[in-house]
């Protein structure tokens, strides 16, 4: 078994705001965050994936198939995007990196057997880096 | 003669859309940029400095006076804020972030002697890099 | 459950020096980090906090919680001081960075329930870099 | 328990041609990296060592005794050589970086325990960063 | 004057030989560069671009055109390349990082005109980075 | 003409004092710099050469010399030491990182004949980075 961690890259905006809280609340816990302009981020996505080697070529995947997968479930939709106005999950869901992590996962997963096809490689978990000092893991 | 280059980053969200062009030359000019949405980034700004050493202190500038000075000039207002809704400078400017170098050095050069009250250091350059691709000089 | 592992930084000098081994084994042992008149790295600290997250903020924790928390066990203590010098358990202790994560990790642990003042988040381990080539985890 | 992970870098070249697929299939899973006169990389590997600490040193183990096991067994074969012809492992194996990975990994374990000659501290794993968008870990 | 500074990654192979020496005088040279069978690095490639800016766009160069240019003059020869072997200029230029920076350098003159159509931007200079320990610069 | 940057990395430790100035006024100017137990950094140091590239060779200068160099001159004296204590330029300087550039620079130039025997390549400049976030600069 061996873990390949590939690293993606995407930038977009978001504003972080509770419907379920004050505005006042809103304030207090997300800070700065709560803009009401929005701010932005370059965020870092690892994907890792994990499985045996396939035996002809070495290779526990075939990085050009997750590449695939990453774009059209991830990258398409959230490059160079607002994510509160144009990801769906979004719509109900507070933008947070933590609830980024979680949408991107089951994104992936969701789409993961028609891309590979076969019972492995599997998703290992999932890493979203918002800043140099803030990264996230889900798995 | 030193020069101290001293690093600040800042998180905010953008649109680019020029006025002076049509909806399609915008799109074919800024790309993904253009998206009426917005996007962010995490920016990195490096300030270089430059002068003689103080004698005494063997120092080319106090550093808490130059983050002070970043601090009230540009990291208060760019900081966790959209830059076309935001800014005053980028009501009439597109917010490139070759503008947005030069917006920056502006608001130092005006601020820079009340806050150094010498001749010297003087404001050597800035840097402003917008992804890990991207890095915009001015001087 | 998610994990969040924020950074913070701290810039400290110490010596390595055992007393239960003779002046050679100590030199043999340690080797440049023997030096009598110490030497000194910025240390790179990395807390990983992990829990659900909350239901209502979409957050696993507030980051300015744990960032008072770090300041006020770690940072206040340790940023540009002498470990040997001025840490106390380091009067018993050789400040190796294995011990510095230990400590770090301890400190963390015993203020953790009253800053929190809940069963979640956990603190899930830290990470201490010395230099480019050597870190430290335990958890 | 504590984990330390000591940084190395080697640059090699390699060839990914696997001997049991048509030129067309190696030309389709390997992409570029089929190319019959190799490319390079400059290969990053992580070592994690992990173990208790020594009673009276503070340390998970000798820092010396690690950087001679990894130069004997890695970098003296691994440096500034192409893998394809120059690693006796690469005569039979496709020198993918996921077989790197395995390869650096048994070499490090037959040469252990004469390195050691204790039963602390163990290999805890390895990671292989072969650009800054893949990394290999085996365990 | 604007400076935008973009930056490319290739991975290529290389063997350093200079046939005006003797065998034993490359060995001396070029030390374990000059390994028969060659080694290889992650170039990073920065391309330093100069101008005023377009009064409309508030931009130094479209960077799509800049990377049009950078991929037909410079990634396509020699991303996944071996430099002696595919590349025509090292038929007589020994492969050293210096000699590659001047030839990235000439290529890019020669297509600039026909690529950006106007007086401005201008090449500014290029860095190539061989190593994290080794960068060239041309201008 | 070329440029070759070269890195370099040391740790040291010191305390910034200037006798000069009052108490008072030392905790002023250097805040928690002047502690009287010292702290310490991991400084990166680059070195940069320039000259025109040999005609046989393809390099502006031979690595191994300036390596050979810069650890005579620098790292045996610094690396690992606490620069107040153990270098004799600072028995009448302040160890600030404006004047360890200048100290550096003044090694490298007086010994810098004698190790390279001709007239190219040339001292460019140097750099001192004391933190992810100050560089020094000397030309």
């Amino acid at each position: 078994m061996i873990k390949l961690t590939r690293a993606y890259r995407f930038s977009a905006s978001h504003r972080l705001h509770a419907p379920a809280l004050s505005d006042e609340e809103n304030r207090e816990v997300y800070g700065k965050c709560n803009n009401p302009y929005g701010h932005g981020h370059n965020y870092a996505l690892e994907v890792t994936v994990e499985g045996p080697l396939d035996a002809d070529t070495g290779r526990v995947c075939n990085p050009a198939t997750l590449d695939r997968l990453v774009t059209q479930c991830v990258l398409e939709n959230f490059d160079h995007a607002n994510l509160n106005e144009q990801a769906e999950e979004f719509q109900s869901l507070v933008p947070t990196t933590e609830n980024l992590a979680i949408v991107i996962d089951g994104r992936l997963r969701r789409a993961w057997k028609s891309a590979f096809e076969r019972e492995w490689p599997r998703l290992g978990g999932i890493r979203v880096r918002e800043t140099k000092r803030n990264t996230f893991e889900y798995r």
